[in-house]
C-alpha cells in the first residue's frame, strides 16, 4: 500500500502548485483586459507588494528566476562592470552562464561561508587595480535564504549593504527562496530588505507555490527606470501578465506564502532531525530555510535514490 | 444594460485562457514530479506533436514567442550569420532588439507583400558580397500566419524553403499564430509544415487560449542537438515544465486547438466584413487568419477608441 | 616601359603610408615611456585635437575605424537603443555586424539619399511606439565625407543636430574620410563639427596616409567619461599608443593631412572629369571628396579589371 | 650626468619597436596593394609561420593580443561553452572582461601554481555536472610564457592536450611572450607547439620589438575556418595588413625575434640574480623568461619608484 506518494528531494520544482494559487488564476481568468502589465491585476499586485515592503518600491513581473537576476544585473551593470557573488551563487553555478552572455559582465567569486558572502571576502575584490584593465565591480549579489540553507541575519545584510554604499555598489537579492527566510527570521519584508539597504530583490514565488513567475522589486527605484526594456529584450516579458500578477494575489492572500514557507522549513528541520540521529550522516549546513545539505555514507546514499529524481 | 463585456481589440493577449487549459493544469497538479522536462507530461506532449506532425520531430518548451524566435535563431546562427525576415515580423518590430542582443545577428529586412517574404525579396539578400567585411545569411524567417493577417499558402512555403536549400539555409516559421493558419488553410501541419521544407517552428499556444508557454519544434532535428544549453543560458527554461506540457496536451485535446483558431479566425471574418459595409472603411489585407487591418476614417476611429486598450 | 606602379581603385586602403608619417614613428622611438596612453605624444596630440577643433575635447586612441564607430556606439547606446543610419553607411554595410554583435544595438535603416541622412527619412524612425516592445533610438551616425564621395554642408549637419537635440539624440560623425570632406568644405574642424553641434567623431586617419590608427573625439565629454574600459573591453586598446599619437603629430604636421586629402580630392576630380567625357559612363554622384562611383558600360569596365584589385 | 635613458619595469610595451621592424614597414610602403590581407607581404609572413612551424598552419593578423586571445574563443566556443585559465591568465586579468563580452562564455578559473595550469587542476572543471544548467567546457588556454615569468616544459603541454584531447577540448595558447618561452626553452615552434598538441597560438610580436599586430595561428585548421568573419565583426580586421604581415618578415628575419627575446630574457636572470643578492629581496617565481616578480622590502621599493612608470 502507498499511503504517501513519492516526494523527490532533487529540487523545489519537483512540487507542483498550491491550489490556491491555481483558483487565483482562475478568478482572474474574466474576459478581456490589457496585456503586458496594463491590467488591474498587476496593479493590485504592485500594491501588496508595496503594503509587505511598507515602501513604495516598483515591480516588474518576469518568467522566472535566472530572468530576474540576469536582468536585475542587466539594469544596473555595463559590460565592463562586474557582478560580487559567491561560488555557490544561482547566477554563476545554475544559469549556465546567462549572466555573462546577456550583460557582458564578469562574476567575481568569492568562496562562500555556508552559502554566505562576507565583508572580508567581498573587500578583496575592491582593492584590486581600477584602471581600464580590470573590471569595475558594481553589484554584489546575495542569496536569500543562501542555496546552502543559511539565512542572513538582518546584520549579516546590513554590513555588506554599508559596505556596498561605501563603494557605491548596488546590493542585489536573489530571493527565489525568500519567503523561507522571512519564514525563517520570523520578521516582515521590510525589517530583512528596506531597512537593511537591499536595492534590488528578485522575489520568488514559483519554489513556494506558484506555477511560474518572479517579481523583480527595486527598493531603490532609480535604478529601474528602463527595466522594462531590458525585461522585453531580455525575454521575459510575460504577455498575459495578470495570470502572473494573480497569482502573487494569491500568494500574499491570508499569508499563503507563510504558511508554505514556514511548513517547508518545518519539514527540512525534521528530515534534518532526523537524518543526524542516523549514524554516519552529518549535516553540512545548519538547515535554517527548506534545504539540507548532509554528507551520507554510500550504503545509505542508496536506499534514498529513489527519492532523488 | 452590459449585455457582453468589452472586448480589447489591441492584442491576441488581451484575451484570457481556454477553462480546458486550466483544468489539464489542474489535472497535472498531483504530486512530485521531475522538474525541468523529466516529467511524464512533457514526454506525453513530444509524443503528440510527433503525432501531429506525422514526423519524428524535437520539441522544447519555452516561456513565450519572443523567447522561441530568438533561441530557434541563436541555435543555427553564429553571430556573423544573418537572419533574413520582413519589415512587419515580430521579430524585428516587436521584440525590442532581442534577436540582436541575444545572437549577436543582424536581421535583414525585406519589404513585406501583405506581411509575406517572397523568393524575389528574399534572393537580393543572397546576391551581395560574400567577403569578410557582410555579414552572412544563415536563416529565413516567414510568420504563419503574418503579422497582417495573411496566411502563406504551401506553394508559397515550399518556393522559399526551395530557396533556402539552394543557399544551404535554414528556414524558420514564427508560428505564433499557426493554429489560425492551420484552420485558415484546412490541413495538417505535416502538410503545411514537413512537406513544405520548414527546417524549425516557433509553435504558439499563448495566443490562442493558452496561459504562457510555447514550443520551438525542430522538423531538422540536427539543428537543435544544443537546444537545451541555449535555452538556459537564454533565461527561457521551464522549471515545472510539466504545466506548460499539460496545457499542450489540453490545448490539442479533441481539436481544441482547431476549435479556438477556427472561432478566432471567423470572427475576424465577421468583423472584417462588417467593417467594410461601413462607408469609409478599407481593408489594408485580406483577414484570412484572426487579424484584421483597416484603414478607418478618424471620426469613427474615434469612436472604436473604446475597443482598443 | 612601366612608368608609374600600378595603382588599384577599390579601397583607400589599397594605398600604403605617407612617408613623413613613418618619420613621425621613428622619432617616437625613443627609450621607454609608459604603455597605454601615458606617454607625452598622447598628451600632445590630444593638444593638437584641442587646438584644431579649437575645443576642450576628450581624445582616445583606437586601432581602427570599425573600432571607433562601434566603440562610440558603445559608449553612448544601451542595448534597447537604437542607431539610425544610411543604407549605405559603413556601420551597416561593412562592419560584418559588428554594431549588433559588440553593442547589442538595432540600426535602424534610412535610404541614403546621394550617401546622406536627411532630417526628413531620420524623423520616420522618431515617430514609431516608444513603449518596450520597440527599440529607443538613442544615436544619430552620419559619415562624413560619405561613402558615396559626398559632403554635408555645415547647413545639413546642423539641420540633423537640431533634430538631435530636440529627441534628446546623440549625434555621432563616422569620419573615418574627414579630412576630405573638411578639404572639400574648405573650412576648419570648428566650423564643421563644433559649430554644427556634432557629439562624438571617429576621427580617420588610416584612409589618409596613417599606417594605422584612428582617434574617438568627445565634443560632449559628458559622454566619454566610461570610454577607456569600453575600449579595453572592446579589444581596441593600443599597448605602444605612442606610436598611434606620433602619426597623428605627422598627421597635423605642416598641414600634411590637408595636403593628402586635397591632393586625393583633386585626383578624384580628374578621375571623374575624365571618365565622363567619355560616352557611356555616368557619374553616380557628384564627387565632392575622394570617391567616384560611375555607371560604366560593360566592354570599358573590362578594361578598367586591372586597375580595381 | 644621466648616462642612461630611464628605464620601465611596469610592461612589456615600455619599450619601443626594434629599428629593424621599422625598416621591414618602410620597405614594404611601396606603392598601392590590394588591403585587407590579400597582399604578397602577408602570403610570405604566412609562408614563414608555415615553415617556421614545420606545419601547413593557418594564420591571421590581428592588431593585438586581447584581440587574438578573444577571437581564438570566440571561434571555437559558443555562449554556453566554456573556456579553462588560470587566475593569473590575461583572460581573465587583463582585458576587461572582453572574453565575457564578445564570447559570452564563462571562465572557468584554476589557482595557478607559478602561473601555470595543472592537469589535475583542470580535471576539476571536467568533473562538473553535464546538464543544461551548467556550461560546457571547450577550450582550455595556457599562456606561454606565464604571466608570471615561469616556461611550461613541453611535458607539462603535452600533458595537458592530452587531457584536452580525451575530453574533445581545444587546447589555446596565448603566446604574447611566446618568443620568450622559444628562446628559454631553446627549442622549435615545432617542438613547443605541433608536437604538444597545441590547437590555437595567440602568437605575440608587439612584446618583443613589433609595433603593433598580432597573428592567430590555427595549427588545428579545420578550427578555423570562419575566423575571418569573426576577425571583421571582433573589429580586429588590419585594413592595410601588408604593415603587419611585413613586420612579422622583418621579425624573423635573421632570427631578430630570438635574439631579442635572448636578450630580454638574461636582462631578466640577470636582474633577478642581483636582486636576490640584496638582503629581504624574495623572489616569487622562477625568472625563466623575461618577467621577474619580487617580494620586496618597502623601503627599497620607494627607491624603486622612478622606474617604475
Amino acid at each position: 500500500m502507498e499511503a504517501h506518494p513519492p516526494r523527490g528531494f532533487g529540487s523545489d520544482n519537483h512540487s507542483g502548485a498550491h491550489p490556491s494559487i491555481i483558483d487565483a488564476i482562475t478568478e482572474a481568468n474574466t474576459g478581456h483586459t490589457t496585456a503586458y502589465g496594463g491590467d488591474p491585476w498587476t496593479q493590485r499586485a504592485t500594491q501588496e507588494f508595496r503594503r509587505l515592503f511598507d515602501h513604495p518600491v516598483d515591480v516588474h513581473m518576469v518568467m522566472n528566476g535566472t530572468g530576474a537576476n540576469v536582468l536585475a544585473a542587466a539594469t544596473v551593470c555595463r559590460s565592463f562592470e562586474a557582478i560580487i557573488a559567491t561560488d555557490t551563487s544561482h547566477m554563476h553555478s545554475d544559469e549556465c552562464g546567462a549572466p555573462e552572455k546577456f550583460t557582458g559582465s564578469k562574476i567575481l567569486l568569492c568562496q562562500n561561508e555556508s552559502g554566505k558572502l562576507t565583508p572580508a571576502s567581498i573587500l578583496k575584490h575592491l582593492q584590486g587595480p581600477t584602471d581600464q584593465h580590470w573590471v569595475k565591480p558594481r553589484m554584489i549579489s546575495i542569496t536569500q535564504s543562501t542555496e546552502c540553507g543559511t539565512v542572513y541575519t538582518p546584520d549579516e545584510i546590513k554590513a555588506i549593504s554599508q559596505l556596498a554604499r561605501e563603494h557605491k555598489l548596488v546590493l542585489h537579492m536573489d530571493g527565489a527562496r525568500i519567503s523561507n527566510a522571512i519564514a525563517s527570521l520570523d520578521i516582515g519584508l521590510k525589517e530583512m530588505i528596506v531597512d537593511c539597504g537591499v536595492d534590488i530583490v528578485s522575489f520568488g514565488g514559483t519554489k513556494n507555490g506558484m506555477l511560474y513567475g518572479e517579481a523583480v522589486v527595486f527598493v531603490n527605484t532609480s535604478l529601474g527606470e528602463t527595466f522594462p526594456y531590458t525585461r522585453k529584450q531580455g525575454m521575459q516579458l510575460v504577455s498575459k501578465m495578470r495570470f502572473v500578477s494573480s497569482q502573487f494575489l494569491g500568494f500574499f492572500k491570508d499569508n499563503l506564502w507563510l504558511d508554505n514557507a514556514r511548513h517547508a522549513n518545518s519539514m527540512a528541520s525534521l528530515l534534518a532531525e532526523q537524518a543526524c540521529s542516523i549514524p554516519g550522516i552529518e549535516l553540512q549546513y545548519p538547515a535554517e530555510s527548506n534545504e539540507v545539505f548532509a554528507r551520507v555514507p554510500r550504503p545509505i546514499l542508496s536506499l534514498a535514490e529513489k527519492w532523488r529524481f
